[in-house]
């Protein structure tokens, strides 16, 4: 009783199924809760293109500005594949699902995967980049970046425990204050770019007369690579297309338009700002390019803050997009027996209480690890995303050749560009980035593949030895429930009244540790005479345990198996906690012998304490 | 399977109880193993006495001279004494008997929590002094006592829990050999003192003039205390007179009159080379007085180094001796319903594993908050034991004013000053040692006697609801058995053919999601026809614990409790310890919620996993 009500202040009310249906947004809504990913991840995705750039000096940071337009490109046709997701799949099934359907099992297990570390690592580096906006604001702060990220990481676990419908509206507010803020950012820079404090200073004039050295084609691809963490986020909408309000495939279409314009403006702003400011990133960390630029342009006031601050925000959103994705796919792929069953029960508040506490301790130790260094977790960070891309795209491909609906040729050919595209970035992410750290993904992807692939022939199995025929005729057996008793007391009279109430199998059995005792107890029974025969077994162990498993054995050898076995434990149900350390270990110890070892039923009878 | 392998190779075999009798010990193996507490304390006893004197300076040394009189003197008085609990209780009872027997429940209980404080201390005392001597002769060990300290510790906890009757033997050959290089010590030491290289230090000169400045009375009485740490243990011999080989009270008295003898000499004659040598001990308790001592008399070659792995090896058989005298405590205690019912328990290698782990933590806390200093241990040390003294010897009086046997008069004087000499000593320990930590003691005895008072009422309050008379008709209740399904395989249609075996009043109970889903699930049921019925709860929650709770609770309204329920829950045991992951999560809690709710019986059906 306690615990629910304890469970009611801290995770609120359970929710209904009909409830889910009150959750539906429209494009407004839908917009900053499902972009909150995408959009985020400028705040660091222009800093890594210039840390790439920087092992061939700052002369090479002009270089950003082509790679920052390649990224721009790459997010368009990713818009154009995922619209197509979005037309093909009105139920949303997300990048898992249009694998597994079109590709196979095998395929969608991988795209499981790969999607799976995505969302662990949205949350660890959204969370870092997120304290890296307080340290650059707070630079006090520096030596806590760990503990700040934790707390952050368990203040999102417990939110989503408590189940996020009603935070939805809530949750739009700060993406909008976010792009309103990195509007006026880019609005008040080019300004002043062109006319104000920084005119004079031609972008023309930052490229260097001649290709610095240094500067070879292996770091232009590390460095695209690491703008292309930039860009994950983007499917977010093709997988919650039921969440919209009807025509619900039309508005994700219209959002997810929005979203690509948006991202692609707002990132080439910052890219262009940072050339022209001629910014470099701080090497260890602690001050974002994204805040030095905004000093630049705001100075150190009122308007630096409120952007560290949106800037946090929206980071925590879009890990907490996290929260709800990974749940879900862990939800499906567990009813699809790709991942373990307790995954697949939905909680009291309609939230995957497994999946985010399993995320919660994931992204944990991705930030003790890599002590919370947005840059030491960007490189194992955009590879589960391209390769989840390409099969999600090549999944579709299949889908446009197998059923050639009208203008299939034009579909295929966006979508077979977008996997392409997807599959190049992954490789030039594989291999740039290798050392770096992608290593550590490339290893786990086909381990987790394998524990995965166990996991589902385990159920398989199960399911095999489980199947019976509804023709098949129903088992038959006798019973016969042995009561073990240690004296004659209210507890053993209603056991024994329970047992004789089902059978007249009935067996009382008990331990004496010497002559005098088992006469004692023979005696005494006599006198009580309840109807049922008691067997003693004089025990030469201490334990009561050894001797039940011996007389279980023989009545199994004599009746060869004949007999199904029920063994009837009293438990005291105590009144309060600490009386509980006072009963039962033996019950339990026994129970779960009997449970491991034969194949009888134990029945607790519960005796609820009065005192 | 695998684990009974592990624990057999890790404990040992499981003893049988007739193995105990192989135990029995003569007078040349009782000695030793018995006496092992009192003797190593002579490592540690002079040593106190020199710590408080030098309060008043060194030249105060010498009044150790007298204090040492004083409690060799109080060691033959506790001899006689105990010789008598001998004479009374050949079963060897110890103290809480004793004083359970004659003075009542309430003085038991008193002097079973000072025992139980005694024992622990007894560890932690004897662990940092055995750790001392490590220190004394490897300086470079000293940033490790703490750890060392628990290593020791936790190597006994797992010795004892293997059990101790083959190690019997072996127990016996450090106590002989610390014994022999003692006497070397003393002999070697008294030689040269006489005619050696000390000759010419007369005794007596070292006596000052006059009485030392700042000597009160207060000192000499607080010294006395610290030394009374000497005497603790000599109780040990009174509590195992069974494990005597016949005529086992004789030769019990024989071995307790050899301890007092050898103590005695010991404890005095230690105490003679320190004030003749002028020795003045460490006041960060690295080097301990013996090993000065040592030093001088053998210097530091290699009878040094075995005097300090002597003394070492006996302290550790001291701390081991409550290994054995703290689990049969709590387990006697238990019995009598003043101890959690779990210490009563025997383990499979007889032994009583929660006392021993229970002991194992204590000390070890204690070592870690005291940091391994032995001085800081000793203000909490003797006041347990001498309560016991007090109240074992006050009972004998009783005993004796009672029944008064042949003899009478002299028994009951010989007690009579047993008990006020150890009542005497108790309160001067008090009152000189109180702000020096004795007032933990102090403050804890009480509230452990009101804890086990607690648990005691607790106890007798349980066993008021259980009694019932032999005369008492059995109570008659129909049952009702409900098997949960979530669909038709092999484990439901057992599970439901044996409850169908055990009566006709059987209902399958089922949750559907969906108005399909419900539709679904009673067509195919029929199709089934296990000839039962199935109930089907539309539930708006999306567990199933609430529905079930709820069915329960109707049906509970519906007949007035006049059927008694059943709920078989299916559980799969599986083949792979990972496996376990992937199943019962669910049964596990619909399991403890119903037995914590309400009354009924719930049947665990194992279904064990081929594959």
């Amino acid at each position: 009783m306690l615990m629910d009500i304890l469970k009611k202040i801290i995770f609120g009310k359970p929710l209904k199924s009909d409830e889910i249906e009150t959750e539906k947004m429209p494009v407004w809504k839908g917009l900053p809760i499902l972009s909150s990913d995408a959009l985020s991840s400028v705040a660091y995705g222009t800093e890594q293109i210039l840390l790439a750039l920087s092992v061939a000096g700052t002369v090479a940071f002009s270089y950003s500005l082509p790679i920052a337009l390649a990224i721009i490109a790459l997010i368009f046709i990713l818009v154009l594949s995922y619209r197509q997701v979005i037309d093909a799949y009105p139920n949303g099934g997300g990048a898992y699902m249009v694998a597994k359907e079109n590709l196979g099992m095998v395929w969608g297990r991988l795209t499981g995967v790969s999607l799976l570390i995505d969302y662990t690592l949205t949350v660890a580096v959204s969370v870092s980049a997120g304290v890296q906006a307080i340290t650059s604001a707070i630079p006090t702060a520096v030596p806590y970046i760990v503990e700040i990220a934790l707390l952050l990481v368990w203040l999102m676990v417990w939110l989503n425990l408590r189940g996020t419908s009603e935070s939805g509206a809530v949750f739009s507010i700060p993406t909008y204050f976010f792009i309103f803020l990195i509007l006026l950012l880019i609005g008040k820079g080019s300004w002043d770019l062109t006319f104000g404090a920084h005119h004079g200073i031609p972008l023309q004039s930052t490229f260097p007369p001649a290709v610095p050295a240094g500067l070879s084609l292996f770091v232009l691809l590390r460095a695209f690579s690491s703008g292309c963490s930039a860009v994950t986020g983007i499917e977010a909408i093709s997988d919650a297309v039921p969440h919209f309000k009807t025509p619900s495939q039309a508005n994700a279409k219209k959002t997810l338009l929005m979203l690509g314009i948006l991202l692609s403006f707002i990132f080439g702003g910052i890219t262009i700002l940072a050339v022209a400011y001629h910014v470099a990133p701080d090497p260890k960390g602690h001050t974002s390019v994204l805040s030095m630029i905004t000093e630049m342009t705001f100075g150190r006031g009122i308007l630096y803050y409120l952007t560290q601050i949106a800037t946090m925000l929206i980071l925590t959103l879009a890990a907490n997009t996290s929260f709800n994705g990974f749940p879900i796919l862990a939800s499906i792929m567990a009813q699809d027996k790709n991942f373990p069953r307790m995954f697949a029960n939905r909680g009291d508040r309609l939230a995957y209480n497994y999946g985010i506490i399993t995320l919660g301790i994931l992204a944990s130790i991705l930030l003790i690890v890599f002590r919370g260094k947005t840059d030491s977790l960007i490189p194992l960070y955009a590879i589960g995303v391209f390769l989840s891309f390409t099969l999600a795209q090549t999944g579709l491909m299949r889908r446009w050749l197998k059923n050639k609906t009208s203008g299939w040729h034009r579909r295929l050919f966006i979508n077979g560009l977008g996997a392409v595209v997807s599959f190049t970035v992954f490789v030039i992410f594989g291999i740039t980035k290798f050392d770096e750290g992608a290593w550590i993904v490339i290893i786990l992807i086909p381990i987790l593949l394998w524990v995965i692939t166990k996991i589902y022939r385990h159920y398989e199995d199960v399911a095999d030895e489980l199947r019976i025929s509804l023709e098949d005729e129903m088992p038959q057996q006798e019973m016969l429930i042995i009561v073990p008793v240690a004296g004659i007391h209210r507890v053993v009279a209603h056991s024994i009244s329970y047992a004789k109430s089902l059978t007249p199998n009935v067996v009382a059995f008990c331990i004496a540790f010497s002559d005098e005792e088992e006469k004692r107890m023979e005696e005494k029974w006599d006198k009580w005479s309840p109807g049922i025969r008691l067997i003693v077994f004089k025990s030469r162990y201490r334990t009561i345990v050894k001797p039940l498993c011996e007389f279980i054995e023989r009545i199994h050898l004599h009746v060869q198996y004949k007999q199904k076995i029920m063994v009837l434990l009293p438990e005291f149900i105590t009144n309060k906690w600490w009386h509980n350390f006072l009963h039962n270990q033996y019950a339990k110890k026994i129970r779960n012998k009997l449970l491991a070892k034969y194949d009888v039923i134990v029945a607790t009878v519960p005796y609820h304490l009065h005192k």
